[in-house]
């Protein structure tokens, strides 16, 4: 016996899936709302394309990749709403129209405008289909952008895992910090996804920062284990030196938000401290992120410009003051420098420094700072 | 125009102080309700010796220097209460009875049984006096133990002072970890003490960390400099690394809750990683205590029990849940060893690497781990 609600929760942890047992095919989008983890798990069902907007606009999902596969889902449900009686041109127009309103769902995010750009093509090709056809085509494009996001993570985490430490007797003990899980992507995730397919292998045992001031570690992270059933520990940004000291961690993986063609890393603030922290004591320190964040055009990290977010993100938490109202330093992002880091792991393959060398080997086609 | 509330507040942030213009000499002690920081700065006039048992016992006021004090002021305005015609012999016995109750305010303080035990004796020397005569020594003996602490900090806030680099186009940048100010003594501070004896002399300008879990830097720290005029900037403890990359930060300074005999610091979960930081980027890290925290019979760190705090404190904030019911590690110390420390700054001067040495040196009469 089982309740609705646990017949459309997925298996895995994800933040968007569409119905597979739908009797027409793919139709109810599911969103996760993120807003409301780790407190509560509220899916959101969507039959409309202007429902996922809303989704999207509310930032119920985040998290670019996430983003992208929602505004493709979205737009595969738009498709089905043009009348089946549009030519070929028509249904084009019509498309164009519904892409255009999506790509207002969200001003900055990068991945929204490539998935949109991604389905406006995809309906060009499938204009001359009869009108079953179409929406055919414009679902296998939504789920192909899902598949291959999903794909990627795999292979970093295939790539990851083989560079975890084991020990006969005991899990593996891996610190990370912020969320790098499925929640931010199409499923799976980066450096949580590394962690995830070390755990497929052998046992793994996670010590999670809990990732102050937004608490990404606290909310999501820890969330994503425990309902992935992987064994996690809870700590407060400040106690991982700590239980290095102690030698309770065995390596440590963060993913990336930008990495320059030396290896240097911006990532969540407090990632620096993470490493200045594991080279003292001798821990790999490993950042696991898709070639797309790997900016060769970027010759270092002091050319990365460091987000600063507004103070009520310190002084308030979850809306209850927290301190008197003084001035508050808040980076949203540090950058360690690519010495630090043990080895940089991406869907191609892992490189290891020094970095302008195997980063330009790995993206042979891409232009280079240094050039 | 003054509100009656101004007129009680004290110029100098202190947790509890003697009403100086009652007309018959000291009388009601006012206890600063730390409980309520850094929210309301609360009152508690206390005339009984009962209201300032209550104090301590439900931690209105806390911090073993600051207790001391309260259970002497207490045990003051007991004396009052004993008739005047009790002889020497039944003075002493119902003051005893008084100690009796005052040393189960708090059952681990181990202020509190020494200010206890100074105020037994003061009574034995006042027995024969007359029953003026008999308060005002023992309001003279709480007196005396306030200002003994208040002196040390004073002479630690100079003997650090002295050590503060200088700039002269702009202030000195310094960091400090947790509250180590006037809150949990009789007033100054320790570390807090130092900066601002600093403060005193020329500009500084403090970063103070939050210090999660129990955010001692924002609720206390952050409150103390901004009521003394102190320029504070609050930020989040995995912040520290980042300002110290981009030149942000001059010292450091922090107090201690044991020091062992090499110089090894144990003090507030976080400190360590600060120490670390600051050695990879050549910035002073500094050690303020008083002598009593300096243990010569712990020969090093590891010998240091590392008190783990409820997991409560890591999955709330201010009873608000910021995690899913996880498991948490939440060690309230850490050790920081001898050789990143500076120097250490006590009462009696300021002590340098290697502390085998310095520290012996300083305290010359104490046992040693090593003899």
């Amino acid at each position: 016996m089982s309740t609705p609600f646990e017949t459309r929760r997925p298996a895995e942890v994800m933040p968007i899936y569409r119905d597979p047992l739908a009797p027409h095919g793919p139709g109810t989008v599911h969103v996760l709302d993120q807003r409301r983890l780790p407190f509560e798990e509220v899916w959101i069902a969507c039959d409309t394309m202007q429902a996922v907007w809303t989704t999207i606009r509310e930032m119920a999902i985040r998290g670019a990749p996430a983003i992208g596969v929602a505004a493709a889902y979205g737009l595969a449900l738009g498709a089905r709403a043009i009348p089946a009686s549009n030519s070929g041109p028509e249904f084009v127009a019509a498309f164009d129209r519904l892409c255009d309103e999506m790509a207002e769902a969200r001003p900055t995010a990068v991945n929204l405008f490539w998935a949109i750009a991604r389905m406006r093509q995809a309906a060009r090709d499938a204009a001359q289909s009869g009108a079953d056809a179409r929406v055919s085509i414009l679902d296998d494009e939504a789920e192909a952008i899902r598949a291959e996001d999903l794909a990627m993570n795999h292979a970093i985490g295939a790539h990851g895992a083989a560079l975890v430490p084991r020990f006969g007797d005991r899990p593996t003990r891996i610190l990370t910090h912020c969320n790098t899980g499925s929640l931010a992507t199409a499923g799976w995730g980066t450096a949580l996804g590394v962690i995830r397919s070390a755990h497929a292998q052998a046992a793994v045992e996670v010590f999670a920062d809990e990732t102050r001031p937004y608490l990404q570690g606290a909310r999501l992270t820890a969330w994503e284990l425990l309902r992935d059933g992987i064994d996690v520990t809870l700590i407060p940004d400040s106690a991982a030196g700590h239980l290095m000291a102690q030698g309770l961690i065995d390596m440590a993986i963060v993913g990336a938000d930008r990495i320059a063609e030396n290896g240097d890393t911006a990532n969540k603030i407090g990632t620096y401290t993470v490493a200045v922290l594991c080279a003292r004591h001798g821990i790999p320190f490993y950042v696991a992120a898709p070639s797309s964040t790997i900016d060769l055009a970027t010759r270092d990290g002091s050319q990365i410009p460091i987000e600063e977010r507004p103070a009520k993100e310190v002084l308030e938490v979850f809306g209850t003051k927290i301190a008197p109202p003084v001035k508050v330093r808040n980076p949203s992002f540090d950058v360690t420098p690519g010495e630090l880091v043990t080895a940089i792991i991406t869907e191609r393959g892992v490189a290891r420094p020094p970095y302008r060398d195997s980063l330009a080997a790995m993206f042979p086609t891409r232009g280079s700072a240094a050039r």
